[in-house]
């Protein structure tokens, strides 16, 4: 099979189709319009197996993940999705595996409401790179450097699970109740993009990030780009039911939630006379969001307490970093 | 050395900086602003080591060539490049590669007047994708579906010399003369975008593709996107005197310009009364243009013709195809 071949059959057709994609895929380079007024976002991810997924994932969970590594990049920045590149490094053709990994991104494409509009198919290891391009109204960017001392620091959903799932399929934690383990597993084959909670928080938030390597760094992020302190308050992060009742105790909870990552909650922070604006919003649409610490004027300190007191991770449980 | 750093020490200082670039390298994803009346135009492009380059290729060439090819994408279009977004998947971190690899991409940058706006650094086997955005007025794309019978075809540059220089670098052709094996070599690495062509056959070409897999399979995406057929004088086709003065005859020649691929010039069709004006504005840039042949009616036909008699190239010459 050819890889022009493959690529018709398998992408081109199907998916959810735009009024502003003027040519999508099947010429040199898509051509597509964004609205008057809006700001053009882009991010690009790359996961490859062995790395970013065990060998032998499922190709809908390899592409579900691959479409929310990237969509909550752009709900970070408050952004709705619009367009994805696909480039797809496969080691052969498995006409099994693109059907099901086409047909998943083609259901995701329906589901968000954005438009496959091009890519590249190449012989090679497994490994995959999309690249999200979305809108937002001029100025309304939600940046990691509009903290401030005083803003409240808010988190969606529940953190942790996608790293307990990752080790129950490691085989390094055992999970009885089959319920829970599924929905452990589920957690970190498939995150959920905040994409209604990135938009809802426009003008709201005064800063936001998504977070893939764990809280603890990836807050740092925001304390270096808004020169600023934050105090966390380790015994509030929001643990699931799976989570808590799999795990020996609290601390190792506090732990997959602090440090995992893969979680791909929203992490934001919000001034005091709009904290109840956005949990409103956010509860509106069944957003859960918890308050989890405050923004310090103590540049790059991150504060971690339990119980009020200082409290420190040991150097094995820092958040995934490529290289390390 | 921790991803973070390389990204930040090596890729987010330097290169071009644009005023329409809000926000670049280092959130969560990239802000930028198309100007008004212009569309957007997007291509992604994967290269995977000992697939698109060898082994060994110095950072300098994967990079050129990485961008080369994505511009030559843009251009084909008729688009201005604008942002470029990469994914660099690498074995280990080797900092003179980084640097090598990112001092190419900046000082590209600064030749076309794109910007680095962001990407993603993971560990994996060398493998690099780069998604680069441009613009273009409205209705001014060039596609692959407008081309008319009658119209001239016409290429820019000199073909088969990238075909050449990877057969002396795999060692399947001696050259003696250095100062041509050198010229064909560079052809091969450093191939070179076709920016201001693309842009000033906007309104003029009738359709446009760029020559990555070789003209006699890539010009069937034009009979097939068009519906025309073509005619074909290989015997017109742009030699250059190192590849003339080094293949054993003009049949090798020509097998070479028309199926080795890898060129990234222009192929394109104009109208017989625009055909003067295509020729006088590139040869005002000094942008070499051939007429090689002529669209018919015979939907789906590729006419090749040797000295007016029609031509077969045997099974084996045909253009570089993945996975076949």
């Amino acid at each position: 099979m050819k890889e022009f071949d493959l690529i018709s059959n398998h992408f081109s057709k199907g998916g959810f189709q735009r009024k502003d994609v003027l040519i999508g895929i099947g010429d040199d380079a898509a051509v597509t319009r964004v609205p008057s007024g809006q700001c053009l976002v882009t991010t690009t991810d790359t996961m490859v197996e062995g790395v970013h997924f065990l060998a032998g994932t499922q190709p809908e969970a390899i592409a579900h993940k691959l479409v929310a590594v990237n969509l909550s990049d752009l709900s970070a920045m408050g952004a709705e999705p619009a367009w994805v590149s696909l480039s797809l490094s496969l080691p052969q053709i498995d006409p099994a595996w693109i059907k099901a990994f086409s047909e998943k991104l083609h259901s995701l494409s329906e589901y968000f409401s954005f438009q496959l509009i091009g890519g590249d198919t190449v012989q090679g290891p497994l490994s995959i790179t999309l690249t999200a391009q979305g809108f937002i109204p001029e100025d309304n960017q939600i940046t990691r450097a509009g903290a401030q001392a005083g803003d409240w620091i808010m988190v969606t959903g529940c953190l942790g699970d996608a790293g307990v799932g990752l080790d129950i399929l490691k085989g390094l934690r055992q999970v009885e109740n089959l319920e829970q383990a599924s929905y452990l597993k589920n957690r970190h084959w498939y995150p959920t993009p905040r994409v209604l909670a990135g938009t809802t928080m426009r003008r709201i938030a005064s800063s936001c990030i998504d977070l893939s390597d764990g809280l603890v760094q990836d807050i740092q992020h925001i304390t270096a780009a808004s020169q600023v302190g934050v105090l966390i308050h380790l015994d509030k992060l929001p643990i699931s039911e799976a989570l808590g009742e799999n795990v020996d105790n609290l601390l190792d909870a506090i732990t997959y939630a602090a440090t995992a990552g893969d979680d791909y909650e929203l992490l934001f922070t919000v001034p005091e006379e709009q904290r109840v604006n956005i949990e409103t919003a956010l509860s509106s649409y069944d957003i859960p969001v918890t308050c989890i610490g405050q923004v310090t004027g103590a540049v790059g300190k991150v504060d971690l307490r339990i119980d009020e007191k200082p409290f420190k991770f040991s150097a094995s449980a820092k958040g995934f970093e490529h290289f390390s």
